[in-house]
This record gives C-alpha cells, structure tokens and sequence, in this order.
C-alpha cells in the first residue's frame, strides 16, 4: 500500500514519523497525455469533488481532476496500518443521511459499517472529569446527563428546537431562525447557567465543543440548532447520527468507489500533486494554473477548495465581496482528534470527558485492532489547542489525563489539520453570523466556476453527506448547461 | 392535460367519473420505431423502473420501458384537478428516506414540500370514535395517546425495539427478530391488552391498521417494527416519516423528472398501454411478449412488476419455488384511501379515527383547494373492505361517520387499488411468515432478468425510497455487467 504524505505516526520503536499508508493515495499521480480536452476541471478530490466527477464522467462528461494532494478524501480519509484503518478525519455516516446512504446502498456496502461502541466488555462506564473533581456512570447515567443537558440548551421554542428550524435542510425557513446566529454557544449557555449541575455543563459544553471544536464564543448558537435538528432534535439521534457508525474498511474503502467507477468510464484524466494558484474564466472557457505553472482549460470549473482556503487561489475576475468577506472570516472548527491504540482491553467500553482542563476533552473506545490493543479516539479544539505532532510527550499526556493511570500508548495517529495547508481547520464550522450573512453567497456561482463544498451545502452541512449533496448539485448543473450527452467519446 | 384511464371522481354534478387529469400520463404513448434495439428492457414505470431507466440511459445504455398502464408513477401518482394535485397512492416523503431524499436534493424539489398538516385555524382538534363512545382532544393529547401506545406496543426489548433491530436497512441483522415474524399484530396485542386504556387500544389498532391495511391477524409484528426503526423510534418520527411532507405539485410531478432526465439522453424507448404476458430468457437475452403479442429483446431485463401481480406473467426458466410461493401468498395491504373536499374550512386542523365500527378508520385535513374547501384524506383497509366506486353512497357515509354532520362533501377522489389488475393492493405490507422465509429470495436475480420493486427493499421497503433503493440496485448491476459505455450511441 502507498503512504500519503499526510498524517503522523508515533510508536516508541520509531517516534513519530510522518505520512501514512491509505488506499486512497493514487499513484501514478497522473494520466494525463498531451492533445487531451476536458468538459469540466474538477478542483478537489474530497467527497464533493469525487462525487462531481463520478456523475459526469458517467453521465458521458469529460472530467480532469486537479488535486493538491496524493489521494483522494479530502478532509475524509483513513490510514490502514498493520491490518486496522484509523480514520483520519471525517468518519461516521448513517442512514438518516440521504446523500451519503444513498452511495453506500448503491455500491452495496451497508453490510461494510460497523458500529464505534462495544459496551460488551470491560470497564463499561462514562468518566467526566472537571476541575471540580470526576465522576464514574454507567452509559445510561451519561446518555441521562447530556440529553438532559442538551435539552435545556437547545429548548428556545418549548418544542426543543422544532418549531424555530423545522426543516433541517432549510436552516432559515423560518426567519426569526436568524436571531439565533447573532448568539454564540457561551450567550445561550448564559441564558441558561442557572439551571444546570456542574457535570451537566461540563458535560454540555465538552458536547458542543465536540461538534465546533472551536470556542464557546466562536461558536454559533444557530448552527449547532442545525445540527441537533438533522439528528431528529434528540440527544440519541446527536449519537447514532454523528459518532456511532464507520466503514470496517475505513473511509477511503467507501471513496475509492466513486473514483474507479470514473475511472471506468474512460472519461477521468488526474493529476495528483497539483496545488493550484490561479483561475481565470474568460466568459468562454475556465483556466486554471497551477503552483508550477501549468495550465488547463475547460468549458466549467467546479471548485471544492474548502472555505478556509479559497483566499489563497486568485480568482479572475475577482469573486463578489459578500464571499471575500466569508472566505476571510472563515470556519471556526480547528478539530485535533488523535487516535491512541493502548493495552488495555478493558477501556474498549470507556467513554470520558476532561474538561476544561485537558487538551483532549472528549474521547471513546472506537475499537479493538488486530493486535487485541483498544483503539480510543480523541478529541480536542480551538478551546484549548495543541499541534500533536510539535510535543509528542504532551500529547501523550493529554491523552493520558482522559482516564490516569489507563492509557499504555502503544501508538498514536493523527493528521493535524490545522497546519495542513488545504484544509485550515477541520470540518466547517460556522461562528455566528456567517450563515446568515453569507450562506447564499458561498453557494452561488461565479460565470462558468461552481463552487461545491460541504462547507456551504443545506443539509448535512459539514458532513460527508454534505459533500456529496454538493458534488451532485454541481454535476447536475454543468450536465444540464453542456447538454446532454448523446454521443459520447473517450478521452483515454 | 391528459387523463389516465386509472382513478375515480366523484361530483355531485357529475356523478362517479371513471378516469382522472394526471401530468404522469404520456402521450403519445410510444416513441418506438422500426429496427431498434436496446440493452435492457424495463418492466414498469412506478418509481423502481424509473430510477433503473434514468440510471441507465444516463450511463450510456439504451431502455427500452414497458408499461400496462397510460402513465408513469406506478403505485405513487398524483391527479391534477382544477389547480389541486390529489395524491391517489404513495403521497408522503422525508429527509431520513435517504434514495428518495437524494432525489429531491437533486432535482433541487426540496422547496417544492408542503406539510400536509396546517393546525394554524379551524377545530384544531382530534376526534376518536369508538363503539365505546367518542372523544374530543387536543393534538398534543394525541401524540401523547399514540406515542404512549405504540411505546408499549413496540418495547420488546426495554429499549422500544432498539435493541431487537438496532440497523433499521437490516431487518434480521439480529437473528432473534425472526421470532417476530412468526406474530402478528393481533399476537403483539394480546400480550399486552391489560396495559392498554380503551382509547390506547382503539388508537394504537388503527394506526397498526394505518400501516398494514391488512387486519390485525394478517399484519407482521416483525414488519411493523422495522417501520418503527426506520422512523427512528420514536412515535414523532413516524408522524414525520410516514405523513407529513408532500410535494405542493403532486408525486406526478416528481416522478417527471426522471423520465424526462432519461428522454433527454435520446437513449429511452417507452410503450405504454402494454400488459405483459410473458418474460422468455435463453441465457444469451430476454424476449417479453406482451398480451396482445408484441415481442421485444434485450440482454437484460428489469422487472419492477409488483409482488401481488408477478403471478400474472409466465417466466421461462420458471421462477424458483420460493419465489413463486411469496408470489401466490402475496402482501396483505389492501388500503382504500378515499380523498373528500368539503366545505368545511375549519375541518383543515382535524384529524380522526373512527374505529373499528366504520368503513374509513383513520383520516387528517390534508390541504385546502383553490376553492377554499378543505381536503381531507381518509384510509381504510381490508380489516373493513369497500371498493368505494361500487356504492360510492356508503363511501359518502363512511366519510361523513368519521366527523358526522361536518362532511358537506364537494368531491371525491380515489383509486381503487384492490381492483387494479398491475397492483392488487396498496403499499407492500408484509403477513407473518413472509419476510423471514422470503426476502432473500424476493431480491434474488433470474439469469438475465432483474427484480426492483420496493416491495422487498432492505430499507424503507414499502416506499417510495424503497422504490428508488431497488431501481438503483438494479441499474447498477446492468450497467456493471454491460460494461462501462466508453462510447454511447443515440437509439432515436
């Protein structure tokens, strides 16, 4: 298998080492011969970009991927090392997810998922630590404390959320919604401190923090609402829908799918390692140049350079200013999830909060990996931020502080997402007042360039699920502007 | 606008009118010429053969679509009557439904939903009839009438059916939940009678009876549990799930979309008004004869026909046993589903069951016409038969006993599902014994022929999304076996 140039890797046989084995790093990087021509330029090989070029090399487009990087994921992909794939990044799908259930139905691969929680064995208990002192509880106890919690926090309608965001895919249907992105998590927290427990604060804003991974005040109130909403505005829909089910294989068993279904078509040219600096649409055609200087033209473009690294690709003509100013603004999620593999068998049923304390604040058994080590996943953020890989000892402190004493870490692996130069952060998310000011204007399109993003879509919003739903509209829309397809030739 | 030979209207000034105005009819019905031929052939134009032909002819293949009737849509359609689209079989669509939501995202229809509920003004209340008396409640009490019911209903496991059927697109995934098949709704509620109120048990008899419109003996307990699990376990997320969003311009107008997608191609070949009496396949292709003798070949063929109706056709190679055995059992749905316009403006926020005395058990205010009269829509089943053409007096009967003196009825409009000769039923609704002996078998190919019905879907069987989860299925599949089309073809 190849090693991608993203993700670290420390054991104490080797220390820390950088770059991964995946599935989804493609090699050749390219296929491109000279004299070839493109339907469209797809910029981005995550779920958004994959599904876009899936659809219209199927639908008899032809499609050139142009790629920064050695794979294919984008900000989803896995690592499959010695036999068990640690995600790396976006990982939990489900049914309750239309767009991304629909692809896993497609290429039948329900039967692939597995479920993150196994309370069959060993210590089988919740641990909440706060500066106030920890707490042990059966699953059922911690199940009881943040839905409880979640339901004074998301409770501003007596109907726990339903009357303000009926819709979840139409996150202003009602418009007094927009009041709600003018409060940050900490305001509505504010509004409610008097009537939460000391565990359940910790426990609800660890929660939130989980969902941002920003900060309390950079996190908007509204979309969290959002968030609660597509998980059927209940705490045990907040768990199967966003942390419970993942591919046995790993994401980029699930990714790889779309690419070599392009791939057969004979329509799919790529090129790997290509960050691009410019592109310039001159009302004809799209051109695109890349870092060293290459270029490449076609009737469309559609862009899913994620919204925390839009600024550094010119555009030509300029983008309107209303995007300018989001691209500017940016996401507020800078997510630091480190996967841990201990000896511990017993902690496969462990779930924790440390918090504020720590510079992990949430953590779950996630698995058992061939070796009969616990795979635990860890997750931190803005509120309290760490680049894993600059002080090994200290991550490995804090992964300990999750449970003392119970983290023998035989390996940690991590991809630090927020100096990683093509996504700046994690999966999206919004600080307040950026939805509401400017979700329309990140979804619109500029002349022959599309803009297709999870970060921008209407549902799952910073979900796989979102991607694909972006990647479909994009490719729907060029499939319908190029006409549709009555002959059709091959590019390879 | 064309009307269908399918459907009834009734007017006081018109009298029963067979045969109603629907978009889904297409004219002419052919566009068949001389010396074509074709890769698959599709059997049925309900939303299963839709899906298989848009896939199809989209990724290069060329369709031909057989259909009995004069219209697409199948067992979901809507008419279009002076401005109103009344739904005459499938109706309502969510979010959690993930093929039938992908759908809607991608035909950008998501705004086209309307809720059929409106509680704003009017009687804004629940009236349950009995033959042990009748009550007036507020919808909240309801809900909490229902939800408390069916809670008791469904909790097998101390977990409402969680834990017995935790992946609600794998029925059997616990092997324990075959038990559940072997019980009927009758069964389930004879364990738990002595828990029930007269009310719970009148309310919870007709929502069972909502679902299956079978009787209780003939309804699967096991069936009725996955529709909970798909609902997401909880009596809220049926209510969503199940009857709430619709579209504002009818199903027909839905299911267009996928025919014109696929004619677009210039690779769909349709005839309609073309019963099928025979599928020959001799291992190299598949030869339908239609009944009045026509003949058409391809190397595959898709059968979308239904599973009341596939004992209608003669295959050759014979179909297994097993199949053939689910075919001659049949499903259980028998649902009359009667729309009425009345005068009424206040009936918009009614909703009513009327059980077990009454021809019509269950029935909610729907819509409003152009004309200012509310539409309410009303169901029964095979518990309490009527085919409403016959004596369309008791029809007018059985409407005005679930609200007595408040049904001034305008209109009536309905289809006849039970007496449909290309369905023999509603929605699939599954007896004791069927699932577990023969869903496999359902699912299974037949050399060259497929079967995509949502009759045996894994996930939201029964619906529209099912419909769509098995013409994806099968379209993948041929085109999988056919090759990726590297160069196309137009057929017309």
């Amino acid at each position: 298998m190849m090693s991608s140039r993203d993700g670290f890797q420390w054991t104490p046989e080797t220390g820390l080492v950088q770059g991964v084995p995946s599935i989804g790093v493609i090699s050749p990087s390219t296929n491109v011969t000279t004299n070839q021509s493109w339907d469209v330029i797809v910029v981005g090989g995550g779920y958004s970009g994959l599904t876009s070029l899936r659809d219209a090399t199927v639908a008899g487009l032809r499609v050139l991927l142009v790629e920064a990087r050695d794979r294919i994921g984008g900000r989803s992909w896995s690592s499959n090392i010695e036999g068990y794939p640690f995600e790396m990044g976006g990982t939990w799908v489900h049914m309750f997810q239309p767009h991304v259930w629909r692809e896993i139905s497609r290429y039948q691969m329900r039967n692939e998922l597995e479920s993150s929680f196994d309370f069959s064995h060993g210590v089988n208990h919740f641990q909440l630590r706060s500066s106030q002192g920890e707490s042990i509880m059966s699953h059922d106890e911690e199940d009881a404390l943040l839905a409880g919690a979640l339901a004074k926090f998301v409770n501003v309608d007596g109907q726990l959320g339903r009357k303000i965001m009926p819709l979840s895919h139409d996150t202003f249907h009602i418009p007094e919604a927009r009041k709600y992105d003018n409060m940050s998590a900490q305001d509505r927290l504010d509004e409610i401190s008097l009537s939460l427990t000391p565990n359940e604060r910790v426990a609800l804003e660890s929660f939130i923090l989980l969902c941002s991974c920003g900060t309390l005040q950079t996190t908007s109130f509204l979309e969290f609402l959002h968030w609660w909403a597509l998980c059927g505005y209940t705490y045990q829909g907040c768990l199967d829908c966003l942390i419970t089910y993942k591919f046995k294989g790993g994401q980029s068993s699930f990714a790889i799918k779309f690419f070599k279904e392009a791939l057969s078509t004979g329509r799919l040219s790529y090129v790997f390692n290509s960050p691009v600096s410019s592109i310039h649409d001159n009302g004809k055609k799209v051109t695109l140049t890349t870092r060293d200087g290459r270029q490449y033209s076609a009737p469309r473009l559609i862009s899913t350079v994620p919204l925390n690294v839009l600024n550094t690709i010119k555009f030509e003509p300029p983008l309107d200013p209303q995007r300018v100013a989001a691209m500017n603004i940016g996401h507020v999620n800078q997510c630091v999830k480190v996967h841990a593999e201990i000896s511990s068998k017993g902690m496969r049923s462990w779930t924790g909060i440390s918090y504020p304390f720590n510079k992990l604040a949430y953590a779950i058994g996630d698995g058992t990996t061939p070796q009969g080590n616990t795979h635990v996943v860890c997750f931190g953020g803005n509120f309290n931020h760490i680049q894993p890989e600059e002080d090994v000892a200290a991550t490995k402190k804090a992964v300990d502080n999750l449970s003392p004493g119970n983290m023998d870490i035989k390996r940690l692996v991590f991809h630090n997402w927020s100096r990683d130069e093509f996504a700046k952060g994690a999966w999206f998310f919004s600080p307040p007042q950026l939805l509401s000011t400017s979700l329309e204007a990140l979804r619109a399109r500029h002349g022959n360039v599309l803009f297709a993003n999870s970060d921008w879509a209407v549902g799952w919003r910073s979900f796989i699920d979102g991607a694909i739903e972006e990647g479909t509209r994009a490719a729907m829309t060029v499939k319908e502007e190029l006409g549709p397809r009555t002959t059709f030739r091959s590019n390879l």
